[in-house]
């Protein structure tokens, strides 16, 4: 990589403020801090919604009525089936494996042997939403060696039935629904971006899916839920956390799960979470990771002007329900898988090619040296 | 997708002409119709050059000295090696799943098998250049029932011998290795786009690669090889095919191989690979496929001034050579990987995330309806 050290860092800016494609399915205005996912806003969907119902949104463009719910409810259900060679497929994965290779892996079998040509998009969009909980909980049943066959009628209780093997209480289930609501879609990001990018050569929506988990799996993005639980399991109370995280803003550390690449001011889903947090520790009569989190949060704002983002408060929220930190991550790919595949879907409808240019910064032409002369 | 119908399809122009992001690694001058690695021109690269060569000038910036290349040479035979996990991934996947489907699945298992915490990054690209061709091989010979255990030094010459059974002539040889460079990079495609993408959460090459080859399965993209020989096998001669061309014309019906979404006048690779397609032809005693390409090609230029793109006498050259059409696109993998891993290693050296943002074209805001009221 000889010429790297001569780019020019600012002339390569990720994209920002470029409109890359039309979308109807998410309105973000950054000025105003509002969110709505098809004209409608997400505090309400987070309080008076369910994953069943936004997922159904997203993906055909309106609420359900009834009827629609019920059968929408039903197929999730029915569509937690594995297939034989994906279950085979996940025992033969080595343990240590992480999570997001092995869901990875297993998207993969399962466009082997449903491929989309066989259903449509819309039913292969279902099937994957039904499946990836069953994925996650086969795979933390296999390591725990009792495997749960859950009657939770939601897709939030059966996801926290299955991972965690205990039948969620009712406000932990109602956590996991708002939490899989606010996950569910959010515009262009990065896994999104990716997803419409193989969209847009018309590729199958397990592949399109594969982008947005791959492309989630980075620890810029996806990743940050598990970090700001690292952050906050390395205090033991407020105190200590107050005095650490003002000696790693003084040494120029990372502080996960503050600020964001859209979002100037605050994350219009942080509140919601973050009371969803305050509950269930009060619940569970242990405030101390609550606490440990605000405290942090009081200093980043105080020192840094930096707010806490979605993820930071579903770290405290997950962690005090018992989810195991490795599958945070996985379960943000469940939720977004909604996004994912309406965007896909999308892109279909009124397709371009995604193909932009690059700015070129190497050395100029020159002849080509024959080996012996090198 | 009840807001679709309002979309406007010239606001999203798939970026076209917006520079993404910076590199050194390919020039693509559209006026000049010049094409450069690193500054070398595709025309003596291809002329002179090996994949072996291309492949580390592409990953290491510069070309290799002899001691490099030989060390190189050898890496890329060694790590042709399928550890068991792969082997019996590939074993247990149906004959009739889509062999770009089987490649995405036994790249995601082996970023399970080897992922990169355990090797570096440059490492883990030279890693799968070396076995891409290995599990190509061994998905074919599955299906023929007999494996080869080649001794093909070079990774042209490997790749012929294991997916066909049969050891390359000479000039087999030499086309495939020009046609491996041709296709080795292409500055921001579509597929090398999403690899970015995902390479800016600055996660796992192996899911990097995957978005590769997800977005490259697409039929705008990297399916052209085939669908180009599909048009050349519908017809059983020039003057067949020449009305046949025009007639498809009437009709509106797209006619693959033609025109692209950068070039405006010209494919500079396509004289290259046609000159072996043409050589190929000659040296078989067989010039109908050729013949019948050229006329499909005066129809073009004269009724649409389109021209050939690099995927049409590709099509002719690998038809003549005896590989399956199947195997088209995934040898195209094999190639872009060398462009794709570079691309990922470049943005990792200098990396912003990518996340531009969408036009909205939804509805207004509007008020969540309660489920009874619908």
């Amino acid at each position: 990589m000889a010429k790297l050290k001569e780019f020019k860092s600012d002339s390569a800016m990720g994209l920002r403020g470029i409109k890359a494609v039309n979308t109807a399915l998410c309105s973000l205005s950054v000025e105003s801090m509002k969110l709505c996912y098809l004209g409608y806003p997400l505090e309400q969907l987070a309080r008076y919604s369910t994953f069943e119902e936004v997922s159904y949104l997203l993906i055909n463009g309106e609420l359900p009525t009834r009827d629609e719910l019920s059968n929408w409810t039903q197929q999730l259900i029915d569509d937690r089936t594995l297939p034989e060679m994906v279950k085979g497929g996940l025992e033969r994965m080595s343990g240590s494996t992480d999570p997001m290779s092995v869901l990875r892996t297993a998207v993969s079998l399962l466009g082997n042997e449903e491929p989309e040509q066989k259903i449509d998009g819309k039913a292969a969009a279902v099937r994957l939403l039904g499946i990836l909980p069953a994925m996650l909980g086969y795979l933390n049943s296999q390591k725990k060696r009792d495997r749960i066959d859950s009657d939770e009628k939601t897709l939030a209780g059966y996801l926290l039935h299955t991972v965690r093997g205990i039948r969620p209480t009712g406000m932990e289930r109602d956590m996991m629904n708002c939490s899989l609501i606010l996950y569910a879609e959010h515009e262009l990001a990065a896994s999104t971006f990716a997803a419409r990018v193989c969209a847009s050569t018309l590729s199958d929506l397990h592949s399109c899916i594969l982008c947005g988990i791959g492309t989630l799996a980075g620890p810029l993005h996806g990743g940050a839920n598990e970090a700001a639980l690292e952050l906050l399991c390395r205090f033991s109370d407020p105190e200590e956390a107050r005095s650490g995280v003002l000696r790693m803003l003084e040494n120029k550390e990372r502080v996960m799960g503050f600020g964001h690449a859209v979002y100037k001011e605050s994350d219009p889903r942080s509140p919601i979470i973050r009371e969803w947090a305050h509950k269930l520790c009060t619940e569970k009569k242990d405030m101390r990771l609550f606490e440990i989190a605000e405290a942090i949060e009081h200093v980043m704002w105080n020192e840094r002007r930096l707010f806490s983002n979605l993820d930071y408060y579903t770290a405290v929220a997950y962690s005090v329900s018992g989810i195991p930190k490795s599958l945070f991550t996985p379960i943000f790919v469940v939720s977004r898988c909604a996004g994912w595949c309406a965007h896909v879907l999308e892109q279909r409808a009124d397709n371009k090619l995604v193909r932009p240019i690059a700015n070129y910064v190497g050395t100029e032409e020159r002849e080509y040296i024959p080996i012996e002369k090198r």
